[in-house]
């Protein structure tokens, strides 16, 4: 059986690749070009999928950053310090992404014949993103069952699976290294430097895991 | 207030177009270059969004051709010929497009502080695609008080608007005719030439839409 994977290269699509390859299905990768601060992601991405020996990683590219609004996709905007104990949504939301990241690959699930899309939200250990909620993803359920010919005439059902909604970073760092996922391949830095800057809120969630996982992460940090 | 239009450059969004500007919205129109068969549509979309003097056109790129399965991003599926009573949805169909269409504009509003997407969904005289029906906007509009930081922490609620969803294309034709819709500048063909073919399910949907209205189409027909 097909699956599509959300990959962006960071830790947590990484491992949800690794969830969807160990299930037995055959991957089917999808990463997005959006003109990305980090696009350093994509290098990873490719070598994620290139470990999984994948027949085809398909690359969208879009110009997101033509819309803004993130410190992600608008250059005047600076990636803040990490506070992962704040309440509000921080200036890293990018608008409607994980809702476009979807809807594409509903499409490319329905074009593909695969019958799920893996995608690697999570809801304890995260910035506050209501695009990666349980809510969101149930809604997105409901709306692909009407929105496709696959659905609608054929009674094709594409199931979204969140394999690590409900994992804390520790747990997501050790079911990487229980499954062998190539967690040193992966790129999580907003910064999108040569190394990861520690400091901005995905750096500070992913110590966090590997050092509640009691494992050393290995990527290189700035100095 | 401020309006997103979904504006394909085709005779229904360039209705829609004109019914959010009677409405006194300012109107911001994106269109999608995402490598269609018909990209013509586009030079139609910028003569149109430039006819109503607006600000801004944000045209979104993407490769959506390589998504495929479709006559209308697949070069190697031709477009069939017309046959509007048929029960089943046409190869035309692309997937997820309007899903795709309508997150990206959920985005834009988002940041731009649009508090209504317009959309000319038409579910009556149409080619029976999935995501132009009723029940797939109201389930989007679900999905969209879910998504955004708009939404979830500032309570701005953007909603989804099809003033065209129940008419027939006769009544869209007088209605764009009655708000001097710059009807002469659509471009509704799927097969993308410089005159129209006359012959697919679009041109043959537009053609009985003013047949019916009892007025002449203004744009060009293959002789």
């Amino acid at each position: 059986m097909k699956a599509v994977v959300l990959l962006s290269g960071g830790l947590d699509s990484t491992v949800c690749m690794a969830v969807a390859h160990a299930a037995g299905h055959e991957v089917l990768p999808v990463s997005f070009d959006y003109n990305q601060r980090h696009s350093r992601e994509l290098d990873s991405a490719r070598q994620v999928a290139e470990h999984f020996g994948v027949k085809k990683h398909l690359v969208i590219k879009t110009n997101m950053d033509d819309i803004g609004g993130s410190a992600l996709t608008d250059k005047n905007i600076s990636v803040p310090g990490g506070d992962v104990a704040r309440d509000d949504i921080p200036i890293t939301y990018v608008p409607a992404r994980n809702l476009i990241f979807l809807s594409y690959a509903l499409g490319y699930a329905e074009v593909a014949g695969a019958d799920k899309i893996y995608i690697g939200v999570n809801a304890l250990d995260y910035s506050g993103y209501p695009d990666c909620r349980p809510e969101f993803i149930n809604l997105f359920q409901q709306l692909a069952d009407y929105s496709t010919k696959a659905a609608v005439q054929d009674g094709r059902h594409i199931t979204v699976e969140t394999p690590l909604i409900n994992l804390s970073k520790k747990e997501i760092v050790l079911l990487g290294k229980k499954l062998n996922a190539p967690l040193a391949l992966t790129s999580s830095c907003y910064a999108g430097g040569e190394n990861a800057c520690g400091k901005c809120d995905s750096c500070l969630l992913r110590l966090k895991g590997f050092a509640e996982a009691g494992l050393v992460d290995p990527i290189k940090y700035q100095g």
